[in-house]
């Protein structure tokens, strides 16, 4: 099935700590409050997968993928009070931060 | 709507001739071939969107996703023979690729 006329917001994080599960589950936790804002289609939360060839970017360590319907829903998602409270709870936990964003 | 148990990967594709209109036509084309492999669940081919802070990566020319229900899909679709032929037909457009495997 293809997802058409849909917006993917695709973040990977690296921790500070990467081997600390504590950290881990801390921030699973904070990306699991940015599912109620209510323009979020549908999400995943990843770990790297066991695959490992040269192309693969397995050196992270949470995926958080969301799935929009447009990318007005994306902005009002940027600005909304619930991912601005995650951003100010949560960003000492990750060292760096990719997101690709795909339309 | 949580995406569970399903394995994302995540390909993003750096043209050699990123404004060639034709070339990003073609790995469309590509793409599309390998959407017949049965283990291939949902898919989302894309452009970079018109975001644009420091933190996302917009350079790339092609976004390719998909869900497939399990590891071992993931295992099945890369040696399927519409994916090897992929690789030898297309592969002479791109310079880089990245992928992203989350579970």
């Amino acid at each position: 099935m293809e997802l058409k006329q849909v917006f993917i917001h695709h973040v990977f994080f690296w921790l500070k700590n990467p081997t600390d599960q504590n950290d881990l589950v801390q921030l699973e936790k904070g990306l699991r409050t940015l599912t109620e804002i209510s323009t979020v289609k549908s999400f995943h939360i990843g770990k790297p997968a066991a695959t490992n060839r040269g192309v693969i970017d397995n050196t992270y360590s949470l995926s958080w993928m969301i799935i929009f319907n447009n990318a007005a829903d994306q902005d009002s998602y940027q600005v909304d009070p619930i991912h601005l409270k995650f951003v100010e709870d949560y960003s000492q936990l990750w060292q760096k931060v990719v997101v690709y964003d795909a339309i």
